[in-house]
């Protein structure tokens, strides 16, 4: 019998472990360092037109928001920033990329459980040493049967990832808490998409939900091994 | 017949297109722009000691060379560089980020042999997006079985990919111009390791030539397909 779905795959960053929420503390910590020269909101502004700006060039992660702090820091100040302040966030970028890894709740359990039943991957953007030791310090590892790392994740990207580590895109799922780059494009490839929403997601990862059969929403991964069953069957 | 080599890796940068004369370019620029705070020797040491001391952090690549050439402006001048400056060390990375490519002699025609005869494949370090990118506007791509972009070379990494992507290591052959990365890690896995030396080549990258019968050196590319002859019968 030929199984409807055999390859799973989790994006990272906010679906397995908390991430955004450390973006999140980085930018507290930028607009205080910046408090005099600009005010916050206006800042955050700035802060997410640079990095849209420079996403092309820099692609996802740690490194390029580091750049897109700094180049904002020089433009709210006209370049008067002083060197304190840069030496500042370089410095909180070292710390966003040796940050300890926090798993979100059910992920050690729903993975192993599916793991022994489906061909379980890890689907993630992001610098790409930053993202290995994220997975390497998560504990996870020996639950995935593949680690892809992408610049991004469209939907020719999710049929070659699922067409070389599983059966084909219409035999896969992706889960993720981002409706643009997980939901959207695996579902557009031709398999399932799974929103499992998260309190924090970057203002770049917004969209609407898909209006397909394949569509699913759950509110934690603790739902995930239910709703595989059912389309299962 | 069981053929001896079936599967070629060819590291990128500098091995099939100009590469670190991009990096000269931009340090020369970087000595300029300090030459009224330290003197160009003093400060490609410190640069040289700030890449070392962020690989761990940073990985490989443009991103993490800009970020460590703030770094270094920062520590010459006890934190006193002016904002005019790093907003031109920003700009450099962003213009090495679109640097066009220009192939070295002999790369097209080479690939074009041996990819009709073996799996050829490129295995590359540095900035996902970048490479990425790099490989698209080479014209290359679709000479290439496979393009694996690593965080790290080593004998580890050539067994899984030739594994992957070939017939295991023992039978592969790893082609580059860095000793340490490219060379000494793929003949350690149990393949062919090939040295092709290119005029500029990162400090971090040298390393003794290994003593091995499969250890090969050879001017340029066009010599690859007689040498592989030679191995093969």
């Amino acid at each position: 019998m030929t199984r409807a779905l055999t390859t799973i795959g989790f994006d990272a960053d906010d679906t397995l472990w908390h991430n955004e929420r450390v973006f999140r503390l980085t930018q507290d910590r930028f607009a205080g360092l910046l408090r005099d020269h600009a005010d916050a909101d206006h800042l955050m502004d700035r802060l997410l037109a640079a990095e849209r700006r420079n996403l092309g060039h820099y692609g996802y992660g740690v490194k390029g928001f580091v750049l897109s702090m700094i180049e904002t820091a020089l433009e709210v100040t006209a370049h008067r920033v002083p060197g304190e302040i840069i030496a500042e966030l370089m410095e909180a970028g070292r710390e966003m990329l040796s940050h300890p890894i926090d798993l979100l709740p059910h992920v050690h359990e729903t993975l192993g459980t599916l793991s022994a039943s489906h061909r379980v991957i890890v689907i993630t953007k992001g610098d790409l040493l930053d993202q290995e030791r994220k997975i390497a310090q998560s504990g996870l590892g020996d639950l995935f049967a593949g680690v892809e790392i992408v610049s991004e994740k469209t939907a020719a990207i999710y049929e070659d990832i699922f067409d070389r580590l599983g059966d084909g895109a219409a035999r896969a799922m992706m889960v993720g808490n981002s409706m643009r780059s997980d939901v959207r494009p695996a579902i557009e490839a031709g398999g399932w998409g799974v929103y499992v929403p998260h309190a924090l997601t970057w203002d770049l990862e917004q969209a609407d939900p898909p209006t397909s059969p394949r569509y699913h929403e759950i509110p934690d991964l603790s739902a995930l091994p239910a709703l595989i069953g059912q389309i299962e069957t």
